[in-house]
C-alpha cells in the first residue's frame, strides 16, 4: 500500500511532523507546505489525503488563521490530538551551550523559552520563520556561535545535536492539532460545528439553548470576527457527541432554527486531554 | 497643568500613539515601553496616568495577553477607541518605490500586506520586532534599498517619506485599544468583566442566561485558555449597561451566583463603531 500523504506547514520537522507521527505511526510522506492555506489546499484538491493543522495552543490561545481556512475549505476534521509542545536547543559541528550567542527561531517560540533567555543574557535572539526552517538553516549554513529552537523531530532530520531540552518556561505548552480530509470519519465521539447568529439580544444564549437543554456537553467555545464585517462573529463550537446519534442530530436541528449560518466541520474521536477536564 | 503619561509598548509613531491621540487629543506625553506587561506595571506603579492596551483586531483576532494582563493586573478600563490600521510605506533619502529590495516590519503588518509584496515579487520582507521600531532603525541607519511598513505616525516623527499609502490587503482592519487607569471611568454605556465557571455543563449557558433574562446585549464573548490548567477557560464579556444601573448591577448579583471567579474589569463610554452594529 502506498504511504498516506499529510500537507503539513512549514519545514520537515517541525511539530506539525511530530503529531502526525503521534496520529498515523510511521507509515506515511509529509508534504511540506509554504502556508497554512497551501496545506488546506493540498488536501481539496487531492493531492495529499490529509493536512495537519494547529488550531488551538494552551498559552497562545487559538491559530485564528486556521479557524478561518476550516469555514473557507469544504474539508472535514477526521482526527485530533494533543502534543506537548517541548523546545530544545539544537545545534551542530563543536558548538555547545557556553559557544552559542545566537539562537534562531520562530518569535512565537523565542517568547516561550524566556526565561531560558534572562538566565543567558548574553544569548541573542533571533526571529526565524519556522522552527524545523531554522534547524535546516544552521544544518546548511553552519553559522559560528548559532543554534535554533525547535522539535526533536527537527534534530533527528537535519542531524543536529541536542544541547538542551525542555527550554519552555510552563510545562502546560500543549497544541492542538486537527486531521483533515475530504471524506468525513466513519465514527467519533465528539462534534465540531460553526455558526453565525441573527442580530438581536440573546442570539448566543438561544444557540447554547439548544445544548443545555439536552445535557450536552460543550468542550470549546470559540467566537471569531467575520472578516470584511467589523464587530460581527462567527461562533465555533465543539461538544461531546455523534452527528449519528439522535441527541446530537436533533440538537443540530434545533440550532439550525435560530442560527443564520450552520456548518458540521467533523464528527471524529476526541483526543486524550493531559490534565484538566471538559467544561 | 502637566500633561498626562501614556505608556504605550513599542516605540514612538506606533498605531498605540495614533490611538492615544484619538482618545486624548494632543496634551499628552508618550511612554515607550519593551512590552505589554511593561505597560500595565507602569500604571499599576504610578509611573503613567494611562496605559493603552491593543486587545482585538478584525483580522488578527483577540490581543491574548493582553487579555492575561487585564486579569493580572488591577486597573480599569476607562476608555476604547477603535482605529483603523492603514499601512503605509516610509523610506528615507534618495528612495523610490523602484529602488526598494527589502522591506521591514513586525511580521503581522508585513502578511496583512500580502497583495502588494504579490505585485512586488523583488521587495524581500524583512520581520522586524515592531513597525515603528523598523521606522527609527531606518531612520538611524540608512540602509541602501531599504522601505518599513507603519503608521503615518512614525513617518512624521522619524522625519521619513510615505512612498506609497493603504498597503493593508482589507480596508476592514481596525484595532480596538483599551484605555486603562488605576481609577475606574466616572461614566460609561458599557461593561467589561471576565469570569470562570464551575466544571458542570450547561454552566456558560447559565451565565449567559443572567444578561438574556434581562434583554442585556452582549457585544463581545471570549474564551481564553486558564494558563496552567490546560482546556480549562475564562471567559471575556462585554455588554451594554452601567455597573450604576439597578439591571446592569442585578445582573451582575445574579452572574457572581453561578460563576466560580468573577471581576468587573471597566464601565466605560463606548467607542465608535466602523460598520457593522452590537450583536
Amino acid at each position: 500500500m502506498p504511504p498516506i500523504t499529510v500537507a503539513i506547514q512549514g519545514e520537515r520537522g517541525s511539530f506539525s511532523e511530530e503529531a502526525a507521527r503521534k496520529l498515523l505511526g510511521r507509515n506515511f510522506e509529509v508534504s511540506p507546505r509554504e502556508n497554512f492555506g497551501a496545506i488546506f489546499q493540498a488536501v481539496a484538491k487531492g493531492q495529499c489525503r490529509y493536512c495537519l493543522a494547529p488550531i488551538e495552543n494552551t498559552l497562545a490561545g487559538s491559530v485564528y488563521e486556521n479557524y478561518d481556512l476550516l469555514l473557507e475549505h469544504k474539508l472535514h476534521i477526521v482526527s485530533e490530538v494533543n502534543l506537548r509542545i517541548v523546545h530544545n536547543l539544537i545545534a551542530f559541528s563543536g558548538e555547545t551551550l557556553r559557544t552559542i550567542r545566537k539562537v534562531y527561531s520562530h518569535p512565537v517560540a523565542l517568547a516561550q523559552c524566556s526565561r531560558f533567555f534572562k538566565r543567558n543574557p548574553k544569548i541573542e535572539k533571533v526571529p526565524f520563520y519556522d522552527t524545523a526552517g531554522s534547524v535546516k538553516m544552521l544544518a546548511e549554513k553552519k553559522i559560528p556561535g548559532a543554534a535554533a529552537i525547535a522539535s526533536h523531530v527537527a534534530a533527528r532530520i537535519y542531524r543536529g545535536r541536542m544541547l538542551s531540552s525542555h527550554l519552555e518556561d510552563d510545562p502546560n505548552n500543549f497544541t492542538r492539532f486537527l486531521l483533515l480530509s475530504r471524506t468525513p470519519a466513519a465514527a467519533g465521539n465528539k462534534v465540531s460545528i460553526v455558526f453565525s447568529t441573527p442580530h438581536v439580544p440573546g442570539a448566543l444564549f438561544k444557540c447554547l439553548a439548544v445544548f443545555a437543554l439536552r445535557d450536552i456537553d460543550l468542550t470549546k467555545l470559540e467566537s471569531r470576527p467575520l472578516r470584511g464585517r467589523p464587530w460581527e462573529y462567527f461562533f465555533y463550537v465543539d461538544f461531546t457527541g455523534n452527528v449519528k446519534e439522535a441527541k446530537s442530530r436533533k440538537a443540530l436541528d434545533h440550532l439550525a432554527e435560530v442560527t443564520s449560518y450552520l456548518r458540521v466541520l467533523g464528527c471524529y474521536k476526541s483526543g486524550e486531554r493531559p490534565v484538566g477536564s471538559p467544561r
